[in-house]
């Protein structure tokens, strides 16, 4: 039998500036190259406890419940920490205003919980108040799930007050935050701030590759787990994995993606050298830098102004113009992928991300300089 | 706040001949050096047709069912299956003798299924007439779950002759097949020999990075999927990740691990280019030579010498030798992983895997050599 051939990959140069993946640091695809070690190699394992010191400073919670990574991607952590924590009929106020919110109030309601939604429009986000007045209104609540940085609209949303504002009613829901886009590229304090449960993902804020997704768990979060009475997909089993990632010797799991994780170890200590208070500062530096630029040339934002993300971008289409093709001559011409508006509700937006190596102001005059040339002025 | 550092990766060169992941290819690796496309990027949706054909020339599946990859290990295509398929009260027949074997049926549990199991001793397997007497007695059972190769105990299973004994009794079953181990370095036919849902990995035959887990469904597998009434976790959601991988404009699922299917579509596009058969026959002709030599040294094998496995050995740790240390210092002085049992219940064995780019009887005389030293005849 003649077995059929596929020909040689051969992917396009691309500057990737959408929502995410964002291109590799050169250091961290480097490290990928280095000899790779087996899961069950006791020089990974060290490997591993460095990691583990790697990733409880960057989510800042220097010590106590679970810091790890899951070996999928960041949607599988917004979906684990549900199967983890919720039974079915469990009470979870889901705060959403675009797509990933949406999902995860999809996810809330995929586990059978009874879910309170809290809603706004594309852009905007529900206030603080608005959601511990339903806090209040809902004291056996057990999670509130909440999107740090909306990649679909480019809004921010005040993680921090919340938190406090939740540690200050003496509430026993759990925090649960999505710190995919956030991770990395402005202050997330998963201690101070006490998340419960956050979650993020390699290949946006960190520049490293997608696949692997980084979660914390605060103490809370941790006995609660140990509570959940629900059957918990073994891949998505924080206690199981724990076994493998923190007691030694070691309980096999998974045949980890080593690769993976030898990225996603370049890549935070890269983001500790530079310093993480300098990173958010550079990552702030070039987004605003391009948002004036872009509003400069009379493009208006989606986003409300004072909850402007600056890892991401979403420019409304002007009227009249074709936002897709657009797009596909940004990404043709001038080899520079930028995002579209994602799933069936979204308004026609451009979303812009400079993320990871690409926050910087050079990058953003070069997206600025493919907008110029395709829409001229 | 100053940040802590953590050491620059610096992980020992290996020669993997443990049960794996086996090393990577020099190409594979090269590929993942190719520039990083997004995973919405419609040349990247390209890149998935191909990809799809090649897995399905490996498969053996040219056409019908589906047939793509989970982002995420081989352990979490064998609980997929089980999510997708089982509702609680459903029978499998879990056929099992050895650690995977046992995951397999501990996953049917988990999922609430009326498990019936056949077990064998370590190195031993279940006879097809057993299996099939025991589907005899339960014509209800929807899934007859079977590992190919058990990586634990280096038994193979004749699974094409109990799809045939299957496909000839008329009975409704699924076999649900394990493939991890054998896929790409012996004989498999997915759609000859009706396996209804079959899953592997990335990093044994195929030479790839660990990461990723081909599965292939059978017209019927995907019947049953649909029928299928449960919650399934949206990570593993069969029909949602279809609208991705086959459907065209493609609906967004997840942000796919673009470097690790860079390496999987190399991988296999070397395999084709190989050739299946010749492929197939380098494992085995690696193995054998192995096997024999090992066994001409006095040392003897856990497996029934009739269902042998050619990717992996099982050799018994010979009476009054310290297989830990032997393994130690087969790592540690000659820069070999080879593995030990696995698993509380193991016998006192060393697994040594020569998959991929390591079978070659050059490979098996390094491990010879360094077995040689480290206990002199």
């Amino acid at each position: 039998m003649t077995d059929p051939t596929i020909p040689a990959l051969d992917p396009g140069e691309r500057l990737l500036c959408g929502p995410g993946p964002s291109n590799v640091h050169p250091k961290v695809l480097e490290s990928m190259q280095l000899p790779m070690n087996g899961h069950l190699d006791p020089d990974f394992w060290d490997i591993l406890v460095d990691l583990v010191t790697g990733m409880r400073a960057l989510w800042r919670r220097p010590e106590g419940g679970l810091t790890i990574a899951l070996s999928s991607s960041g949607t599988s952590a917004m979906e684990a920490g549900f199967l983890s924590l919720v039974d079915p009929g469990d009470t979870v106020i889901s705060c959403h205003w675009g797509f990933f919110g949406s999902r995860l109030n999809d996810f809330a309601h995929r586990v059978g919980a009874n879910v309170v939604e809290l809603t706004a429009d594309f852009g905007q986000i529900v206030s603080v108040d608005r959601i511990m007045e339903t806090l209040a209104a809902n004291p056996d609540a057990k999670i509130v799930g909440v999107v740090h940085a909306e990649t679909s609209t480019g809004a921010e949303f005040p993680l921090g007050e919340l938190a406090e504002a939740m540690r200050a009613s003496g509430s026993d829901a759990l925090l649960y935050a999505d710190c995919v886009t956030s991770l990395g590229g402005q202050q997330v304090e998963a201690e101070a701030w006490r998340i419960d449960y956050g979650y993020s993902c390699s290949q946006k804020a960190l520049g490293c590759p997608p696949g692997i997704a980084p979660v914390t768990i605060s103490e809370r979060g941790v006995a609660a787990i140990q509570r959940h009475q629900g059957a918990v997909p073994y891949y998505y089993d924080f206690e199981e994995l724990s076994k493998y990632w923190i007691d030694r010797p070691i309980t096999y799991h998974h045949t980890m993606p080593i690769l993976q994780y030898y990225a996603l170890y370049t890549g935070i200590r890269l983001a500790l050298e530079e310093g993480l208070e300098a990173r958010w500062a550079r990552n702030a530096d070039a987004g605003r830098y391009f948002q004036e630029e872009i509003r400069s040339r009379g493009y208006e934002l989606l986003a409300d102004p004072d909850h402007q993300l600056v890892e991401l971008t979403a420019v409304k289409v002007p009227e009249g113009v074709d936002g897709k093709e657009v797009q596909t001559r940004i990404l043709r011409e001038h080899g520079i992928e930028v995002g579209g508006g994602l799933g069936p509700k979204a308004p026609p937006i451009w979303r812009v991300g400079l993320m990871g190596v690409n926050a910087h102001r050079e990058t953003a005059d070069r997206v600025l300089a493919a907008f110029d040339a395709v829409l001229p002025r």
